[in-house]
């Protein structure tokens, strides 16, 4: 039997009182279109299975891209996405690089898959430094903007890892991209070794419903799918289908809620800094902020007390940084209460 | 990136005037109160993480079984259930064994996660031989009942296989098993080198919602626990969790709907035997049949002419039979009239 050391997702506590700022969930919720198709599907056919290429919400999200639906793999959420990546694209013995200071998942995957990885440390202003990702042996993998920095990486820099990788795949991990400027899904017709993924869960506000997607060209995506089809033939279930396809077709909605959630993140940076503290300059739905003259663990101790859940990692050299999601304008008002009365 | 062939699932056509009769789905919908669920969920956290340990089906299918949650193991369909059993329990380099006709995913988890296996050809009867599976190098599975045979293999002759494997697991894949006679999940206790699958998509007419799950003992839920934890750690959306508690907790419209298509298989088959069809005795929601006057594919495809899908397996010593999922009875008339027309 395979030992190994699962990933542990941002505790899930079940209590209704609970502020929830730890998982970067949208604190809105899925667009009316979402559930109005959600009605309509649950009636039709669930006893039947779905469809087994999810042909119609590929193309909805093709159509967002200008690309066609052969870019576009369909997963359970962008974790399954992501380990099918790393099953389809990195090869045992071939060594893959990403950063020291990011999604805690990719070791895990690593680990199961039997790739050898190596991990790159952030520079000191927690930013990637491209040149670090030159000629990996076997591939790179990092999500832009990073997690749990917060930090984005320009296109230009994205090119350079591109360029200097030509016979590795590069993925890049756009969960927060919508919170940011502009997805690397704009270089896909240039970059044959480039795959992107992305999820419903951060701005479409379907983390309940696990729909992830990778964007690449098509000898990738066909990759991709031999894996799944070799793991399950049916991934994402109806009901998934239809409100995945709805939440990108009402694009109104979701630039309301993502603004929203932009407008707020700001408001939230400027009353932390006059609280004193370092906010990074975030492109995604929380901040990573630390305070000189605050213990962050005791902080996320004492918020925790409160009811007030955030995110902590134990880790070297974060261990002073909080991960704070963003909620609503009511929600950041609690939290920033809660906060100032733990201020030593 | 590897080169494997994946599972090939039956057609899904998109007609709606197309009697499908082969993919072995439930001619029912879902009992009324997993729909009620549904809508009652779907308006609440579609925005959060669901459980990422499924607590509630978990107990909710253990107390079905007088087991306790820690017996429990839910995955995205049973064919996910399946491919993490494979990582967790088989090994490369010892071989498992599986029948030569059996389920055609197994090879295919077999290649992709590296597991060399062999096949034991049936009897001349088509069932299973116990001694053939004693001593194992990597370990056993096949379908009980087998598909797509039909056949029910008995307790004593699984028992035997568990005590001739003892350090070995042994996988009893139960898709069908609520059209048959009594689960192998009655040996969990007695056997710690049991691992059961079984599935929502055909007795409870969830196919469209994707959960399947694992029965066995605490060691072999935890070892699959740790797979998907290194894979995916939300793997069934906030809808499937709710709707499939729904659906284990309606015992009275599950016995109703299995009786009913149990009761319309009996028919089918006299009907069938009257036609000159040898009918295989199932214990399943499908029939395996074969007529020595009759060419099994040219009949698969006048059929499917007359928008009547059935499955044929153009492999030897198969190639003679069709599959047949149960429909309605209405439906199995219509399987019926055109069938009559095509028999030469």
């Amino acid at each position: 039997m395979r030992r190994t050391k699962p990933y542990v997702p941002g505790e899930q506590v079940n209590s209704e009182n609970l502020l929830k700022l730890n998982t970067n969930e949208n604190p809105y919720p899925p667009s009316p279109h979402v559930t109005k198709a959600i009605e309509g599907e649950m009636h039709r056919h669930l006893q039947l299975y779905p469809s087994p290429t999810a042909d119609r919400l590929r193309e909805v999200i093709a159509d967002k891209h200008q690309l066609t639906k052969d870019h576009i793999f369909i997963g359970n959420g962008s974790d399954e996405v992501l380990a099918f990546s790393f099953m389809a694209f990195f090869e045992p013995g071939q060594t893959i690089r990403f950063p020291n200071i990011t999604y805690s998942f990719y070791p895990v995957y690593s680990k199961i898959f039997d790739i050898p990885y190596e991990t790159v440390p952030l520079q000191d202003d927690f930013t990637i430094c491209p040149r670090d990702y030159f000629n990996a042996q076997g591939g790179v993998i990092f999500p832009n903007p990073n997690a749990p920095t917060s930090l984005y990486l320009e296109l230009e820099a994205i090119e350079q890892i591109l360029q200097q990788n030509p016979n590795q795949v590069v993925i890049i991990d756009e969960a927060y991209i919508d919170f940011a400027k502009t997805s690397a899904a704009t270089l896909i017709e240039q970059y044959e070794n480039l795959l992107v993924v992305q999820t419903t869960s951060k701005s479409r506000s379907l983390a309940g419903l696990r729909v992830g997607f990778a964007l690449g060209q098509p000898h990738l995506i066909e990759a991709l799918m031999r894996i799944k089809d070799s793991i399950n033939s049916y991934t994402i279930d109806r009901l998934a289908l239809v409100g995945a396809t709805e939440a990108f077709l009402d694009e109104e909605y979701f630039t309301k809620t993502t603004n929203h959630i932009i407008d707020t993140r700001e408001k939230v940076t400027t009353e932390l800094e006059a609280l004193g503290f370092t906010v990074l300059p975030s492109q995604t739905n929380f901040v990573f902020v630390t305070n000189e003259h605050q213990n962050a663990k005791r902080l996320y101790e004492q918020l925790k007390a409160d009811d007030v859940l955030v995110r902590h990692f134990d880790v070297e050299p974060i261990e002073q940084y909080l991960r704070i999601s963003i909620g609503t304008d009511e929600q950041m008002k609690q939290f920033i209460t809660s906060l100032k009365q733990h201020l030593a």
